[in-house]
């Protein structure tokens, strides 16, 4: 049986320490590398000082077979990964010429003059392999270092631009990584809930959970879309880790099922996309507290354009009343937030834009606008179909974010009840 | 002088390595660390692992003077960080009868009944004191370690649901550090451009940042929004720092003003936001291929219905021309993607929505649908205000997410760009 493959995945830079930006990369890359078998064991973010990269690189050669590390690879003076590489093997920097004609015709293409601290992107480590950047200007680079003690620790360094990253991941790295180890197979199975709390689900699927077999994990991963039920399995046979994982799945399923409603990367919004486009159906919102949110979470994906029509985001009363069609006399006595208002903004939305499903919102999203009636988090929702209208009240918390959130996560959810409704009657 | 405070923040499971989740807590932490200048100087993850987790912990010790740990607190089995500490600091478990009241109350409030695994999270090892979580189950932990070298270390131990790990944070723990440590003072300045690359912007500035004092740092932080440029400070004085960082900042803004939108945790939509309302000026939004996302990235921002109105995502070229009144023979000749087709969608938008000002956006998002003469990534945008209607055309990457947020940052800088011009009309 082939050994467990273990990668460490490095950030460098004070800004990832210091909360400055939001490091998409390292998830990225653990999902990558998990799909091709190779397991993710550390993640660390080190700041823009060399001590810390060394120190940070000692640790993880002791435990990991690959290091993957990105960011300061700049052609400024605060980004200081290549030197410290340098340092870190004992090797001089030498200048490459196919990274320097790369950084060449980079320049040239687009008629720009080119600096020394450009030219200077073009040096890379003694030992280190090139690997070429096709959007931009620092490099990648492949090291394979032998520890003298049949140890053998592969190092690649990637720019931080997180597309630049990917494509060099995707086009290069992961491909020799593939072929390098030859890794063992790890298989993962999402089981995606809804409307069910962590420990209820524990507890109702606490015996199949204690039959699990040692090489099949569950892990439980509560988010705002749901609970997620995830099964690792690791082997060395992919046919024989599908059948397991679907053994296992149809196992639990009968436990749960009303409140499963995708699996694997199923989202809420594409799971309701799908059903729109097996029945035929267009949807449009209208969304006064997520503002667009809801919107540009179904937009998010390619092919949205196929069950979906637009939207009308109807922040202020004026938009209510004279785009969706509310009547003025329900907005003045009801209030915005209210059961009347909902079922006009949805039957509204679905007149307007001529759709034949359509959800609406209206709330407090907070932080301010609450009153003791109708607290922040105060949230109605609602659903148009040509069966009627189906109304919700919710009650959330203080956070806006969290509100616009659960509220676009639920009024889908909402949605793809009302479908399903639908099917039933056909 | 005060020394530096150290911190390691760790996140323990599975699903981050694996990248099934975003890591959003440990920024969250960092910068609020940053600002009651606690300097993070690393950030580790660790997987479901008590081996992984005590080397982690071990390592971490011996840097840091506070270790804070977000994650592995829930009721299921998967969920071993309690059982790990007590085994890291040698001590046993015990019932805390102030969580368990916690979790009773939690349960009596929503009429649920409570199980043994609910009951278990009021265990906590021996030496913790319990740090009361309003928001959930799972409780927050503050241990002091005493090493007999004359070194504390402080751990913090969080549950990893963002908003529970904020309020404890926020109202139990910073509270606490900040009294605990007095630590030294660490100030940053940020000021954000746009519109010039990271390298330019170096050679633009390298006199100003070669003459910076060995206390003051500069880092460039790219980003789909512009380059930041980052000052950080440190000292025991906060007057004498903000008077430093003012001076450093008056000295470069000569140099690079025409790219600066802003400052600190400026967003080009909060800039926006900002000048609409000193202008008593409202924005409205007609959006296709962003799908919703600029009208969303305005409305995240509480108060946002002071400027703005509301949005017509037109996805489909039915709403382009039924609700914002595009001539259709403009579509039938030129295509949705063309200049006549986003001119009249701002213009449509500015009449239907009753807006000063009305933005629009209008392309090819990917991965699909381009075509030779319009590949993915060909995006027009426009901007109408009583001036008349400014329309640019974008041509972007192959990216679905990075085209629709860059479109909404530059659509979003047309509109900065077109309100300073009616200012200099005044």
């Amino acid at each position: 049986m082939t050994q467990t493959i273990r990668a460490e995945v490095m950030t460098i830079g004070d800004e990832i320490l210091f909360g400055q930006i939001t490091d998409t990369n390292t998830q990225w890359i653990g999902t990558e590398l998990t799909n091709i078998g190779i397991r993710t064991i550390r993640k660390t973010s080190v700041g823009d000082d060399a001590g810390a990269i060394l120190d940070a690189l000692r640790e993880a050669h002791t435990r990991a077979d690959l290091i993957i590390i990105t960011g300061g690879l700049g052609p400024t003076k605060d980004d200081i990964t290549k030197k410290t590489l340098c340092q870190y093997f004992g090797v001089g920097m030498v200048r490459n010429q196919q990274a320097l004609d790369l950084v060449t015709s980079f320049f040239v293409k687009r008629g720009r003059e080119m600096t020394d601290l450009n030219r200077g992107q073009a040096d890379l480590p003694a030992n280190a392999e090139y690997v070429q950047n096709d959007w931009g200007t620092a490099p990648g680079m492949w090291f394979a270092h032998d520890f003298g003690d049949g140890r053998t620790v592969v190092y690649v360094s990637l720019p931080g631009v997180p597309f630049e990253m990917k494509s060099l991941m995707t086009n290069r790295v992961l491909p020799r990584l593939k072929t390098h180890f030859n890794p063992p197979i790890i298989k993962h199975k999402m089981i995606r809930t809804v409307g069910i709390g962590e420990s209820f689900l524990a507890e109702r699927i606490e015996a199949w959970e204690d039959a699990l077999p040692p090489h099949i994990r569950l892990a439980y991963l509560p988010s705002f879309g749901g609970v997620k039920l995830r099964l690792t399995a690791t082997g060395i046979d992919h046919a024989t880790l599908d059948r397991e994982l679907a053994e296992q799945v149809a196992a639990v399923m009968p436990l749960i099922e009303a409140n499963v409603f995708g699996f694997d990367n199923d989202e809420i919004e594409t799971v309701v996309g799908k059903l729109l486009q097996e029945k035929g159906l267009m949807l449009g919102t209208a969304e006064s507290c997520t503002g667009g949110y809801v919107a540009a979470q179904i937009t998010k994906n390619p092919g949205a354009s196929s069950h979906f029509m637009g939207s009308i985001v109807a922040y202020s009363n004026d938009i209510k009343t004279g785009v969706l069609g509310v009547d003025p006399k329900i907005i003045e006595q009801f209030g915005a937030v209210s059961e009347g208002t909902i079922r006009q903004m949805a039957e509204g939305c679905r007149r307007v834009l001529n759709v034949d499903v359509a959800l609406a919102t209206s709330g407090i999203a907070g932080p301010e606008g609450g009153s003791p009636e109708k607290p922040v988090g105060t949230i109605w929702i609602a659903v148009a179909t040509n069966n009627g209208t189906a109304a919700k009240l919710l009650k959330l918390g203080q956070y806006r974010d969290q509100n616009i959130q659960l509220t676009s996560n639920y009024v889908l959810n909402l949605v793809r009840e009302e479908l399903l409704k639908i099917s039933n009657k056909e």
